[in-house]
């Protein structure tokens, strides 16, 4: 170019001035799970539900194929939203009534819309507030097979571009929208007992005791895999995979250093539960309440505990029951200082992830008896 | 075995004297795309066009499914050739009069051939010389659907074996290959608008600007990931992956260090155009030139910006156009003695690649009206 | 929850009281090859065989598409018995008599068992005792094109829960499991010919000469991308992925840091090897022992030799014969103290791993005369 160019830095994402309640975003994109996509997610998690690693075991149950894990499925559709929704956000406070819907397989394809619920001013920080929205993912639109497969509320904590901005503040309520677990039918001529040497012996229905809590015996080192990770979810947000950005000014961020996208320690503590309290699962029906309470970083490892709250019959389903649990993940921090009854000495546990987590269980007594 | 072995280290690749102009070489291996790769490429890219992302916007389109970006397209073919034409090379100089022609899918195999197009020594450096090759990678040989993929010239510098070898110098001009970008018809019967919400609203034709530079927002950190990318390539360069080598004598290589695979630059500068510029293109044509003008290390974060040179019409395809632009990618070095206008403090911006590009994009007026 | 709950920590795997002579674990999980599981393994591991790279070639060859190596196969069905066997190992000593059977294609379902051949006290060490087992793989249990892929034995270290307890010691003769290589029939009517070029020009079994070490000339550095890879092989051992439990206790662990699984330089050895001596296999018959003879850390670099040890006719199979071999895997260690013949200044080779093998190769009288 002779002449000097127009320079032009397109902005991505929303700021807390530009959301409006009632607003409706269709995301871009839309994203076709691959058998690439599949892998990476259902094994980095360690996930040990049968449905998702075993075709003929999932076929077997009614299924079309592997199912995507409760995890992916929520990664898939959730990272979707991240552009228009929390590219700018300081952090994501809370997952809200999220429900799963129709099973999503490999070769579908996932696009979700997102209602903006509420916009707040931040009382004390002018330069934040908090947004809340509902976002819906369906699969496969215009197909026979068209459904949705996730649905949910989130509140986050947006920044503002301009801090003298006004805000569109109010709130719109939610939609109601219907979208229930499917479940595969029982069938009286699958011979469900010859397959139940597949799944763990001691996580049925009737051996999950309320007033327990499961410590789930493994952890999973995270390394700097967690920018891959995060990109191959399309998740763009800069503080995941930016280290230039972090290294200007550290003070801004989180640690001063890359903070792991949430969705990762989100699908990795259910993955972590998988063999105590999963393996024997039909699907999750909904998470009522989640959220990330302290960040993660390259080089925690990460362990998971259940509490498990209650259970109860599935209406129409005498093979299953719901489990009501609560889902605890955490990572240890040096503290050299101090003593803490659930640490190693030198050390304390920091609970970084919490889900309120309803399941639908298999009972020994139709699968395995 | 009772008695010492006789000891074999076969030689992989050519060095300078072994090539001779006119010589083709048919690539071993060749390469099925599998999702696994798919996905991989698609998505470390941070590719946004959905054409890659979303299958069913890509068959309404006319595409038979997930569509390989350009830049992952390039990868397969161009690792083909690594071990013939440049596993004993320093450095490849400059990429020629690349050209795109069948969309590449899941499922096809690409075989690769080169023509040796000229050898030269070098006039300052008796252990190198400079290699020119055309290239081409073919899709599905013998099958129905059998296409030209890529055809492409490069330029590489490549180490003699013994200096005093005597060389095969000349020169044969390149085939005309016959290679022209597919591209589905505009068909009346598709309802394009209703999928416009998928892409991004201003990368349109209309909206590209000649005389504009834009600055893609986004920047990834490469990490040693890279190693493991380069090997699903196929591309078995040591100076990649063989860290022992590199210890051994450290100032025998770029930087005294494992170097990032060319590739990966490539098609990294790529995905981060790609929300401004490549959103709404049906495919890359063509890239007259383009070069790395700085070695890529694990640890940098890479940028990248885009120059509008021009855009005209495309014949025949009122619904298209072609925009051609310069791609540019940069890394910050740290730089404490100086001040740049293009840099924060005690920075300084490296130009690490450029490429000549030219875009087939769709027009707002056609698709998004 | 108001109540201080229940704290209940489950355990996983077993421990050497546990094992019984004669008892079979029939393993949990199975496992579906898709075609993320299929790339990761086989690119990484620099796998040349254009069986498992090229779908034309493979179906030309009268496979059903690309075949998993075997040193995929054997990671597939081995990681299927860690829980089950290997959990609470401290190392695994021995492989024996492993031999390949059906050809393992993406989409196929591996299920495993295994049967407990025999329990060993230490004599030296309390808390350690030797178990030995025979595993059995299968595809598509109670489909059409079920088969067995793989069967082997192997001996175990295992700790003890408990230093007192008191073992089931005694020995059971291991089944006689019938499982040899498949290998598609040589067709008058396939032009093997057209597709020489794509295996090497000198691996066929006319080039293998017994007496021969072959050096293979790449190296690859492992990062800490072993702790994904592992995790995608569903081998959960807490060695190779919990650096917080390593740094607890750092004494405990051999190296004071997390270990590479074993299966890692197994695969990656045979890929090392896979252009000078699997290029132009059709499959790997049987490995009669082999054995990991020091551990492998993220940095080092790992590479591999063949010694070539004796070459015969394959019964039936004029086309094709068997070469036996040595695979020899080794990385060097800084040593500043030594000279050594093998290594440059400063260095010593270690050994690594070590494994006799029994190729079916093809012959180029008829596959590229």
């Amino acid at each position: 170019m002779s002449q000097a160019p127009r320079i032009l830095r397109k902005q991505t994402g929303n700021f807390l001035e530009d959301f409006v309640p009632g607003q409706v975003f269709r995301h871009k994109g839309g994203k076709t799970v691959t058998e690439g996509l599949f892998t990476t997610f259902t094994e980095f998690a360690m996930t040990a539900n049968p449905l998702s690693k075993n075709a003929r075991y999932a076929r077997a149950y009614g299924y079309q194929g592997l199912v995507c894990s409760p995890g992916l499925t929520m990664l898939v559709a959730f990272s979707q939203t991240v552009e228009d929704v929390s590219e700018n956000a300081r952090a994501n406070l809370e997952y809200i009534d999220m429900r799963f819907g129709a099973p999503l397989y490999v070769g579908d394809t996932v696009e979700v819309e997102t209602r903006v619920l509420g916009i707040k001013a931040s009382s004390s920080r002018p330069n934040l507030g908090i947004v809340s929205v509902q976002s819906t993912a369906r699969k496969n639109p215009g197909e026979r097979d068209e459904a949705i497969v996730l649905t949910w509320q989130r509140k986050v904590q947006v920044y503002k571009r301009d801090d003298a901005a006004s805000l569109n503040e109010g709130e719109v309520p939610p939609d109601e929208v219907e979208c229930a677990l499917w479940l595969p039918p029982y069938s009286k001529r699958t011979d469900y007992k010859s397959l139940a040497h597949l799944s763990s012996r001691d996580s049925y229905f009737e051996d999950l005791e309320p007033g327990t809590l499961i410590e789930h015996s493994r952890g999973r080192t995270m390394t700097d895999e967690h920018i891959h990770l995060t990109a191959v979810l399309d998740n763009t947000s800069q503080v995941h995979c930016n280290q230039f950005m972090i290294d200007l000014d550290p003070q801004q961020y989180v640690g001063g250093k890359l903070i792991i996208f949430g969705g990762i320690p989100f699908v990795l503590c259910l993955g972590l539960s998988s063999p105590d309290v999963g393996d024997n699962a039909l699907g999750d029906i909904a998470y009522a309440t989640g959220r990330h309470t302290a960040p993660l970083f390259a080089g925690d490892t990460v362990f998971a505990a259940t509490e498990v709250l209650g259970k109860r019959d599935l209406p129409g389903r005498p093979d299953l029951g719901v489990v009501e649990t609560r889902l605890l993940g955490h990572k240890f921090e040096l503290d050299s200082g101090a003593k803490h009854d659930d640490a190693p000495p030198g050390w304390k546990k920091t609970r970084i992830f919490e889900l309120e987590r309803a399941t639908a269980i298999k009972r020994r007594s139709h699968y395995a008896g």
